[in-house]
């Protein structure tokens, strides 16, 4: 299989810290990645994700496929060097967008409305769906020129690998969580078939994870959880429709677990709510992503750790100018990153109500900063066995 | 008068370095200001700007007291905290925005549609004056709510006082390139009685600059060198139109020369064409400001220094996807940023494409950039005895 090496460290409960080799370096566990959509972390350049310290980021290939075009990452010598980024990076497989740009639209669900790649249209409206999927694959068209795309499991390896990411995933369907039983049974036949196929085509030492689906039905989940983990993906991926509720994602989790291999890392797909983290952790999850820290920025929101941040506000306040025109304050007292340290709300309030770039900046850099340091603050909590107690802290 | 001590240092010919001395430090000249419109220089952070060596920036009135409004940056206890810039600043009076909004527009010239405060509009169309002026002052409207504005020269002085850049300039008329003699002459008095004006309300230790108009009419040109060098201004600058040729601003800074002190600083007002400021230090010019740097950079173009840039294609190449998706080479291999240590054109074309912040990120810090460091060459070269060489060898 490819290139991972895992080790766990402390734990405490089934929350646990670990030890990540991938080919571009070593990180630990559990850690948040930044989506870099575009070979581009919204409003951060790579410089910027050295300096807040983040440890690996993941790429969309539905994005990079269609632009600038998989050949050209793979001429400039893979994501590495196209992006100048030195440490670890991810692709998922594609399959995301095109759940997104299918049922996704058609249901016009919130979290999946989160991920639609027209985003800056501002449409939260169903759509008439540009994407079908059958046993070979998922028929879509580009949101950038309408062009038609055919996406199977061995194409979404191929472009992977010209991607050249350290970590890559299976194609799966990701199900709406409004798709009934009987539809999600099928489709998870279909993504278990496609996880095999993904691993036969699989050609390189990148580390290949497979993705456990099944909607909000515990059989479906355990029967996945029971797949997934006997094939010989390096890790181990949770995906799809995480429940109407938080109960039902914790209950989630709480189904596969007895499944998953100790030994293998586990990501948890697309979460990014502070709350999720420190339930999830506890749930034994390794790895997050989200675009939350760089979207909230742009509506104009500011993340806040307790005493400001609780979970009422859901740890972020709206950037109002009206509000802040006077307030000579950080956006958060209790924040120690660079963005904190230099420039007050009423300075950060006027660039964001110009819709100046640099207060889209400032608010991504605060904003990926709060995400990075939770992590870091949760990994030296497992160590020093304050999991628990840091949680409380956090009102959660 | 205001802070100000000015020595000059080298010289060749007319050419000359000098050492300006500020309330916030002390800068080198021949130095180019860049602008930061809002308190911000487009897509460059204050951090940015300390990082490129930039010693003094101009920040614009009429933009300033309109949003956030002069009250919101005399509570933040001026420009420099509001900002967290360190270093010197300037702002101008808000009356060249006056000429934009009102004659400019009207008579829709290239060169004012540069700094057309709408610009991101795109729009070059000659509109419906929104701005009048009279003895007392320019009556004009808000390009952000319309509402009805009345800026004086005594208003002038107030608001740039509560702003509290280091050195602020006069309220003058700058008149159109299509304006005829008699008009410019009238105006020409009226801009005369503002500079008296302006010198009577101002009350402040901030350095004040007076202003040279009287557009291409050697007589007036030398009537108002003469008149404003009589003033105890800190500073000389120079402004209006400079001119439909090259010939004709070469002609207007020789007429003026012979009329300014040598012990103040020179401001040449707006310029920002790599050509035009190697011909106006030859002339004796200390200062410049310019948006050009973030404008090309939004509107995608990059910067090159010889022997890719030459004054056939104005030091400046147009950033094409197509052209450059291949391309491994940094924006210009002669240049020494970090931008060109980094990314390749091929990276930086495809963020550009897609709009993406940070592609007009690393545009507008190569940009700035390459202005800065022509005029640390600049200033080296006149140190050297060799400035001639050094615009010879950039083919000017």
């Amino acid at each position: 299989m490819g290139y991972l090496r895992f080790k766990t460290g402390s734990s405490e409960g089934e929350a646990r810290t670990g030890t990540l080799k991938l080919r571009h370096g070593t990180i630990r566990t559990p850690e948040f990645m930044p989506v870099a959509t575009r070979a581009i972390v919204k409003a951060l350049s790579s410089d910027d994700m050295a300096e807040l310290g983040a440890q690996l980021m993941i790429c969309n290939t539905y994005h990079l496929m269609l632009k600038p075009g998989a050949e050209v990452i793979e001429r400039a010598g893979g994501l590495n060097i196209f992006m100048n980024w030195k440490k670890p990076l991810a692709t998922d497989s594609g399959g995301f967008q095109a759940f997104s740009l299918g049922f996704g639209l058609e249901h016009a669900t919130g979290k999946i409305s989160l991920y639609f790649p027209g985003e800056h249209k501002g449409s939260r409206k169903p759509q008439k769906s540009i994407a079908k999927i059958d046993n070979n694959g998922v028929h879509f068209r580009s949101v950038y020129d309408n062009s038609k795309h055919f996406l199977t499991p061995e194409g979404s390896i191929k472009i992977q690998e010209q991607l050249g990411a350290d970590m890559i995933l299976v194609l799966d369907e990701c199900t709406s969580p409004l798709s009934d039983k009987e539809y999600t049974s099928k489709s998870l036949d279909r993504t278990h078939l496609w996880a095999e196929k993904c691993l036969r085509a699989h050609d390189t030492d990148q580390a290949l994870a497979g993705i456990i689906q099944g909607g909000h039905w515990q059989d479906l989940r355990e029967k996945s959880a029971q797949f997934i983990s006997s094939l010989p993906f390096d890790s181990i991926a949770i995906g799809g429709s995480l429940g109407r509720s938080k109960k039902e994602m914790h209950d989630i989790l709480e189904w596969i677990h007895p499944y998953l291999p100790e030994d293998k890392p586990r990501h948890l797909l697309g979460i990014g709510v502070v709350e999720d983290i420190f339930e999830a952790v506890e749930r034994g999850i390794d790895l997050f992503d989200c675009v939350t820290p760089t979207r909230m920025a742009r509506t104009g929101y500011f993340y806040v750790r307790p005493p400001l941040g609780n979970k009422a506000n859901k740890f972020k306040i709206k950037m109002v100018f009206e509000r802040f025109k006077f307030d000579s304050k950080p956006l958060d007292p209790e924040c120690n990153c660079k963005v904190c340290g230099n420039y007050s709300r009423a300075y950060i309030s006027h660039l964001y109500n110009m819709n100046e770039i640099v207060g889209h900046y400032l608010l991504s850099y605060h904003n990926t900063h709060f995400f990075l340091n939770l992590m870091r603050e949760i990994r030296e909590a497992i160590d020093d066995s304050k999991f628990s107690r840091l949680k409380k802290r956090w009102g959660i």
